[in-house]
């Protein structure tokens, strides 16, 4: 709990209406979207500027205050629970675009702007920002370069990192440092812009970014290709590529997501076969053309047994809309659902899911599985229920099974999601020791105090899915 | 010096013919390619492999013995000069690609791999390596990577740094740790690839890399725009980027360039113009075809007095061959060629060419401007004679003063040659205290005995072009 008189302080820097420290709004960030993780803050704080967020970190670095900076609790990895209470940083006021340059194709901004309404910004203008982590229409931008996000174009387009140009950060001591700037080009020592981003806010607090735009593509298509087979959906996806072909999206889709998607959605997905590809390009208009009657002659080729063109942008649009429902529509099949993003390299795809597939039967759990094919990044989702401890203790050793199996075959622990407290115990498998003492060196050098977002990527304690503490 | 015990120690490790400390090998390794910086060596290991590498550092990090690692040492910022004496490593024995993977288009190779026969070997099988720093021909791929090379196609495809997937690293301890993967998406952690990519060899020795590759565009054209006036140059920059077209490469070379290039290459470049630019495409052939089109368009609109639009690739390949020789051409002029190579904003190009020619009538020497403009790295030339001491003196104003301007535009004191020991006492203009501080950290967390090249980056010692020291 906070003390009177630093309650005091930091109802001084923000103002009253800016400081909560009720029950009623402990528990509201007491959680993100990371299911049964719960643990309560001692306060939120809403500050208005950088300036007020450098008093404030000054303050907790002093007394040893846990700061968790928070966008929209969006992620799925426990990344923004304060673990060790303290106080939870929120950007409500700070939700401003501040520019966009049209010249450099630059976006200036806060960290509080809904994703979606800064793609829609940029958009109006003939403009694209390409990276669309599922959460868009709700997340942060702020939380986005926090988590380094991905989404559904990252094939083509790459994951939030490569659109981060320069950022304004306030240091664990309450410094202010500018990183990077409106350049394609910058050698001016270490590369902290691309460290702070997808640091999870153990670093510093991140107040302002740059990121990159691109000239919006003329045109877009999509197709769907039906499969009767997982491994004939695996192979064309290696097909594709190996043609030289990068399409914006390629999505996979094992049966049982294809049926809960459909039920929720009814778009009309054909609910009896096996794995379903979304694929999209974009581009000039002869080359999406040129591009997508490749990409469906390669599906037939490997034995697709039906390809859809969508034939209008309203078609295309209800596909993307159902493949972003995926996570909801399997929500609802069961009191729990986990979603993991084991990722591999794409070669790697069809040993995966079949891995996927005999560890849920050894585990005797049920795992559904869609995700991002082109780029190798897998959702594995466990249907469970939490109140049923025996269960979710397979469901634990099934999903350590498969991060192994995904480092195995030279893959990664989290593709998007982040580390957070939840991936912390897994951390040594990708890393080793030593990488970790590495990272952990870059940490304590930062954060002498450990006061930013502490308890996350670094904790060693097993992972617990119901925890309630009252620090 | 290195005692008896220490080099038997290091002959043990790789060999007698793999480690020199004669005055000739002393001598060849105490300069790069940056004028008039010399440094001596106690001595030069070549090892056979990473685990040489690691029992190397151990030994240098217990007896507290500077590694600097070098390529070709073709940097310019003298970042591969042994400032503190120490040990050159080289990578001669270094020098295999280990794999093209088709499949997850990436190539994992050694850090001693000529950049151009690496380019060579992925464009035979249809792929493409980006990254073309004006060293290629000679630059080893791990100096790249040690500097995040950028080069003349950086505006359309970015730099090194874009690249880089995974990497081996030694780290400062002896540990041997790797980063990333053939993976699209990887938030396990903090970002250590990119960390380490542009380091310049201050973090730990990059053994190891794996990079991504990209299908090989089928189409490229080459326009050559001359212009009686500098403004109508950048504003044909700044006017192609608004109507939404990115050129692969679009090049700046004013007057003084231009005739010590044709000079120097005889291919018949107009010497009598203010400026050219140097502008191509890539892509699928239509959309080449329509954008080259648009561009001499926009050329002309904005008053370039000529376009010629390259009739062949052998013409094609004359231009280019002829940008890139613009250095050689330069230093032929003078005893000593001072390149540098401030960076703004690209909407600041005019801003700040007409700045340098401002500043050098200021204090009167000599300075041609070519660059990459469509990414606001320019190349500030300086054509003067070391052994002029008092000339030299008003160079060194000058630059710094240019490095204030490019900072006050919002740009940067080096885009592409790195930090160094060249750049170090002017890295706080762009950085602050704090910035360098949190850069310090790293390096202090890392390196605790400061072995890895030191008197890099974080020197605070004023520049000066003429050390010969016998540490």
């Amino acid at each position: 709990m906070l003390s009177t008189a630093i309650k005091e302080k930091l109802i001084q820097i923000v103002g009253n209406q800016n400081f909560q420290d009720s029950k009623a709004s402990q528990l509201v960030y007491s959680f993100d979207a990371t299911p049964q993780f719960q643990t309560l803050p001692d306060a939120i704080v809403s500050p208005h500027n950088t300036g007020e967020i450098s008093e404030i970190v000054k303050i907790c670095n002093e007394y040893k205050i846990p700061i968790v900076p928070r966008g929209s609790g969006t992620n799925l990895s426990a990344g923004t629970t304060p673990v060790e209470g303290g106080i939870v940083l929120l950007f409500k006021h700070m939700n401003q675009i501040l520019e966009i340059d049209e010249e450099n194709l630059t976006i200036t901004t806060q960290p509080g702007v809904i994703t979606l309404d800064l793609m829609n910004r940029v958009e109006a203008k003939g403009l694209f920002y390409p990276p669309d982590p599922s959460s868009m229409k709700i997340s942060q931008i702020g939380g986005n370069i926090n988590e380094n996000s991905g989404g559904l174009r990252g094939l083509k387009y790459g994951v939030t990192r490569d659109y981060v140009m320069g950022l304004e950060i306030v240091m664990p001591n309450g410094d202010i440092i500018r990183t990077g700037g409106k350049l394609a080009k910058d050698v001016a020592g270490y590369d902290l812009t691309r460290l702070f981003v997808g640091s999870e806010g153990t670093l510093g607090i991140i107040t302002e970014a740059t990121l990159k735009l691109l000239p919006m593509p003329k045109a877009k298509k999509t197709i769907l290709a039906l499969y009767e087979d997982l491994d004939a959906a695996a192979q064309t996806v290696s097909k594709i590529i190996a043609n030289r072909i990068i399409p914006i999206t390629l999505e996979f889709l094992d049966q049982k997501t294809i049926q809960a998607v459909e039920d929720f959605a009814k778009i009309g997905l054909p609910t009896d076969v096996k794995a379903v590809l979304l694929i999209e390009q974009d581009g000039e208009p002869e080359t999406v053309e040129k591009d997508i009657e490749k990409i469906a002659e390669l599906c037939k080729q490997n034995h697709a047994v039906e390809v859809k063109i969508a034939a209008s942008e309203e078609e295309a649009d209800a596909l993307r809309t159902a493949r972003r429902s995926a996570l909801s529509a399997l929500a609802r099949l069961k009191p729990t659902t986990i979603l993991e993003d084991a990722t591999v390299p794409r070669s790697e795809i069809a040993k995966m899911v079949s891995a996927i597939n005999q560890i849920a039967e050894k585990y005797d759990v049920e795992i559904c599985t869609f995700g991002h094919a082109g780029d190798g990044n897998l959702h594995p989702t466990c249907l469970t229920d939490v109140r049923n401890e025996e269960e979710i203790e397979r469901v634990e050793k099934a999903f350590e099974e498969i991060f192994k199996k995904a480092v195995e075959l030279g893959g990664t622990i989290t593709g998007e999601h982040g580390v957070g407290a939840m991936k912390a115990p897994y951390l040594h498998l990708k890393l080793g020791e030593a990488g970790i003492a590495a990272m952990y060196g870059i940490k304590q050098a930062f954060d002498q105090n450990n006061i930013m977002n502490p308890g996350k990527i670094f904790t060693k304690s097993t992972r617990k899915r119901v925890v309630v503490s009252e620090s």
